[in-house]
């Protein structure tokens, strides 16, 4: 969006679609989305730009999410396509190029109707720094409970991620990369309880953990207390995490 | 598509966009999909089309496979949208148009390229009279393990429909309504059994049923023999199937 020339748009980017990416960010017992707020408004959105003519998909999901955010090399997946007509709201794309001392005039393109597809990730926040682009104001972590209203259907994308993150985590554990090299049972269950907004059953949690296969005893802690140290755990080398 | 005239299309139909579906058809022991085959070409396809500027993606998905294959009233589940630049071979929508009798000249709009977003259904195929569209000379359900080579990466889209209607059949079940009101186990175990390719074991396979906490006893079934006769079981009244 540096170029608001409406041919550039039309020669370079393929029309009416667009992507969108939730990155959540998770740390002990928080979890948080990345939200930029655009220069000079007070409208907020979810890192999210064009496709490519010459790109596909998902390259096109990975450089918006590296251009709008600076974060790079993070697992994303692809989960819905937004297409609904009420989403066709271009009244907060006139205030952003306005913002951004553009001409709505200019910029026709911008103002169709475009369908979303989206991704989303999960990360350690702390280890992430992200850097807002030149059109952002900001781009900062906002706590689940604590999220700004955002432009168009924003927030039901997250909804869905949210969703989609829960029904999925057996099963994207590993392509995650969200825990050190070996762990914990516990850490592995407060992860769950952050992600699932829920306390779990210890026992339970444990024989379910068991039974999906992917785990495998490593040692046990040495510490230096009269307590028994905790079992580590790792996944299953060279595992792929496919069907439950 | 029965008008090629790339005016008509270009004021109807979101650009770069398409639907496509596909229908596992199921019963007794064995799985299969809907597959269209072009007039006078050697081109199978899955049944799709484009989306209307003043439609939904969803609404666009269901009078797409009304239009091509007759079909309606059936619950389609969007899966993935398939992006890739390698997808992106109009040398078959060349030969349709051929097959046609229409001028490729006048239909340039057919010949960009197309990020397909894909839905899929499971419906009992004893119950579904597919009629083929004007432009098809067939519309039938082919064996999985006999699928005909079909155009792009429409082979592709049924290998990922499968594993996505495999991973999420247990929450899926009630919505795809593909057992009678009331069903004996066993009969539950062969429709698994069918859309996961392999055999289960009774007893494992009763007790996942009964912990997903959606089936419910009726009564016991009034035979003649001297057998015990099956329980029948039902989905529990207005149980909405969410997080596993």
């Amino acid at each position: 969006m540096s170029n608001s020339n409406d041919t550039s748009f039309e020669q370079n980017f393929m029309p009416g679609l667009a992507v969108d990416t939730v990155i959540f960010g998770f740390h002990e017992h928080s979890l948080r989305v990345l939200v930029l707020r655009y220069k000079r408004t007070d409208i907020y959105a979810l890192p999210g730009g064009f496709i490519q003519k010459k790109e596909s998909l998902d390259d096109a999901a990975k450089r918006v999410l590296k251009e709008r955010t600076g974060l790079k090399n993070i697992y994303l997946q692809q989960f819905y396509a937004f297409g609904d007509l009420a989403r066709f709201d271009n009244a907060p794309m006139k205030k952003i190029l306005q913002g951004n001392a553009l001409k709505v005039s200019e910029a026709q393109w911008l103002l169709q109707r475009f369908i979303s597809v989206s991704y989303y990730a999960l990360i350690d926040y702390t280890k992430a720094v992200p850097i807002p682009d030149t059109l952002s104001e900001s781009c900062e972590w906002y706590d689940l409970k604590k999220m700004p209203k955002m432009m168009m259907d924003h927030n039901l994308i997250v909804t869905k991620a949210l969703a989609t993150l829960r029904e999925n985590l057996d099963r994207k554990l590993i392509a995650f990369k969200l825990l050190p090299q070996t762990f914990t049972m516990n850490e592995l269950q407060v992860l769950y309880e952050t992600i699932l907004g829920e306390k779990l059953l210890r026992t339970s949690f444990h024989r379910k953990m068991q039974n999906l296969g992917i785990l495998e005893h490593v040692d046990r802690k040495v510490t230096g207390g009269a307590h028994k140290a905790p079992y580590l755990y790792r996944f299953v080398a060279g595992r792929k995490q496919g069907r439950k």
